[in-house]
C-alpha cells in the first residue's frame, strides 16, 4: 500500500481531525445556532433560554465489554457521559433521549436491565427520557443518548475563553478510572484460564467504581454558583487530561504548564498503578473516563478555589502556543501530547 | 426452549410494544416535557417556543445495504427520515446532531461522501449541522441523527387529536418505495451471480428514487398553512400505511375505514408490482419508507384537501374501538393489522 492510500486510512487521523475534516463545508445559517461542532456540546438560543445539546454513541467491543460491564451500570454510564457533556458547558441537563440497537442475541429482560441503570440517572440527576428509538443490530449492542440542558442564564462556559494567567482547575482526582480498567480486563483474563476463580477485588473497590459507576460533577457547577465564580472555559476528562489540556489550548490559542505535584490521584490509584507497574502519569496523564472537570478561572479567585476541597488547581495559562507541558517535581520540564484515548488508534 | 423462555426474546415482541415495556416506569417531572416517548418527536416548551425533538439510529445490514445504496444517498436519507418525524408535528426542522459509527473498512474519503449527503439535506431543508459523535466500531455503519424544530405557533399536531368523523388524509403517493427496494435486491442477486450484467432500470427510475432519495413532505405542512388547516393529528408513513393507521388509532381510542380506489398509488409503481406478482395492496399497505404525511382533519375541509393535487382522502375516522379496515372497490370489508415493517421481525 503506498502513502496515499495510507492517508486515506481512519487509523491515520484523529476523532477530532476527521470530524474537523468532514464537517468543514458546512455553513450554519439559523439565527438560534450559537455554537455548533467542536465544543463539548452544541447551544441554541431561543428567546431567553439557552439549550445545551450534545449526542454521543457508545459500541460494545469499542466503548465497553459486556464480560464484566453489567447491563444497569452501562445504562447509567450510557447517561452520565452525556451529561457531563452538558455540565461542562456550566449547565444543569434536563432531558436525554436514548436510542439502541441490539442484536437477538439479548433477551428483554436484559434490556429491562440496561433502562433500569439509564432510570436510575434519570431520576439521580433529574432527568426526563424524552423519546429515542429501539431497533435491531447485526452484532452486539450500540446505544445512543442526546442529552439538552437548558438555562437562562449567561454563565454558559466554552472551550474558548481562556486568558493568560488564568488559573487552570480540576475537580476531584484523576486516573482511577483507568486502572479500574486494567484491573477488570486482567480478572478477565484470569477468568478466562479459571472461570472457577474467586477474584478479591476488595482492594480495588473505588478504582472499579469509577471505572463502572462514574458520576458526573454537577455538585461542582453548583459548588462554583455558590462560590459565585464563572470559570473562562471548561472541559469534562473523558479522554485523559493531556488531551484535554490540548482542545483547551487549540480552542485558545494559549497554553498550559501544570505542575506533577499538583495532581491530585489518590493513594489508592498509585497502588494500583504501582502493581501495575505503570507510571502515575500514564494514568493521570492519559487515562480517561474520570468525567471530573477541567476548567480555568480568573487570578482572582485564587483563595475560593484553593479553600475548596472539591478543587486542585494544577498549573495556570501562557500566552506561548504550543507549549502545553508538565513541570516535574524535579524542576524538568515535559511536553504533553495529546495522547489520550482515541477509538481510531487504540 | 420452553415458552417462558420465548417470551423473553426480542423476535417474541413488536418495536413499539418493547419500548413501552422497558420505559413504563419513567416518570417525568420537568415542567418544560410536554410530550415524551410515544409520538414521532417529544415537544418540550420554554417561554414562547416549542422545540419538537426526535431521534433515531440507522445500521448497516438492518436499515441499509451498501451494495446499492451509495453512501451520499445514504447521508441524504439519514435526514430526510428525521426531518420527516419533525414535520410530522406540524413544525419545520432547523437543526441536526449527526452521530457515526465506523468501522476501519471504510475510508476517510467514504466518509467525506456520507457527509455530502448529509450537507446536501441539510442545505435543502435548512437545517444546521450543530454536532454529533465520530466513534469507531467493530462492524460496519451506524448513523445515529438527532433532529430539532422550533416554533412559536400554536399549531403542534399530536398523533392523538383525532376525533370521530374527521377525514383521513394522505399526501403524494404511495407503495413506490417499497418496490423500489424490491428491484434493487433483485438486482443485486443478478450482480452476484453475473457481475458483469449491465441493469437497465429506466422503467424503475421513480420507484428507485423513492427508496434511495425521498424527501420528506416540508411543502405539506407548508400548504396546509396556505389553506388555513391544522390537522387534528399527523404521522409520517414509515413503516407502511397500516401501521402508522393503528397507530393513530392506539392513540386515539377510535378506527379508521379506509376505501381501496382512494388509496394514491401511481401506474409505474402498479406496473412493477405485477412483474413482480405482488398484490398492489403488500406495496400501499404494508411497504415503507414513502415518508408521506398521514393526518386527520376535520369535515369542514373537505373541499379544500379534494381541490388540492398534493393530497387525497383516504377514509374516515369511526367512533368504534379495533375495526381498522379497508373497504375494497367490491365492497369487502378487509381487517387492517398491523403488519408494517419492524426491525425485530422482519
Amino acid at each position: 500500500m503506498d502513502d496515499k492510500e495510507n492517508e486515506n486510512d481512519l487509523q491515520s487521523i484523529s476523532e477530532v481531525d476527521l470530524i474537523k475534516r468532514i464537517t468543514k463545508s458546512f455553513k450554519n445559517k439559523d439565527e438560534s445556532t450559537i455554537l455548533d461542532i467542536g465544543d463539548d456540546a452544541a447551544i441554541l438560543k431561543f428567546d431567553k433560554t439557552n439549550l445545551a445539546i450534545s449526542q454521543d454513541i457508545l459500541v460494545e467491543g469499542v466503548h465497553f465489554d459486556l464480560s464484566y460491564v453489567p447491563l444497569k451500570h452501562l445504562g447509567y454510564k450510557s447517561v452520565v457521559v452525556n451529561v457531563s457533556d452538558i455540565i461542562s458547558m456550566n449547565v444543569k441537563p434536563s432531558h436525554v433521549l436514548v436510542s439502541i440497537a441490539v442484536s437477538n442475541r439479548f433477551k428483554i429482560k436484559a434490556l429491562e436491565e440496561l433502562y433500569e441503570g439509564i432510570k436510575l440517572a434519570c431520576s439521580y440527576y433529574n432527568i426526563d427520557l424524552i423519546g429515542g428509538d429501539t431497533t435491531s443490530s447485526n452484532k452486539g449492542l450500540m446505544i445512543s443518548v442526546t442529552c439538552i440542558g437548558n438555562t437562562e442564564s449567561k454563565k454558559i462556559t466554552e472551550r474558548n475563553g481562556v486568558k493568560e494567567d488564568d488559573l487552570l482547575v480540576v475537580s476531584g482526582d484523576l486516573g482511577a478510572a483507568y486502572m479500574g480498567l486494567q484491573v477488570l480486563e486482567r480478572e478477565k483474563k484470569v477468568f478466562e484460564v479459571n472461570p472457577n476463580s474467586q477474584p478479591d477485588l476488595s482492594s480495588y473497590t473505588y478504582c472499579i467504581q469509577r471505572q463502572l459507576k462514574p458520576e458526573a460533577r454537577v455538585d461542582v457547577i453548583n459548588h462554583l454558583e455558590e462560590l459565585k465564580i464563572t470559570p473562562t472555559s471548561m472541559i469534562d476528562i473523558s479522554d485523559g487530561l493531556s488531551t484535554e489540556i490540548n482542545h483547551l489550548s487549540d480552542s485558545s490559542g494559549l497554553s498550559f504548564h501544570i505542575y506533577e505535584d499538583k495532581i491530585p490521584i489518590l493513594e489508592e490509584t498509585k497502588k494500583v498503578c504501582d502493581e501495575f507497574k505503570l507510571s502515575h502519569s500514564v494514568a493521570y496523564l492519559n487515562g480517561g473516563e474520570d468525567y471530573e472537570l477541567l476548567f480555568t478561572v480568573s487570578k482572582k479567585h485564587e483563595k475560593k478555589i484553593d479553600n475548596s476541597e472539591h478543587l486542585s488547581i494544577i498549573g495556570s495559562c501562557v500566552k506561548k502556543k504550543d507549549d502545553n507541558c508538565m513541570i516535574t517535581s524535579l524542576g524538568q520540564k515535559i511536553n504533553i501530547n495529546s495522547s489520550g484515548w482515541d477509538s481510531f488508534n487504540k
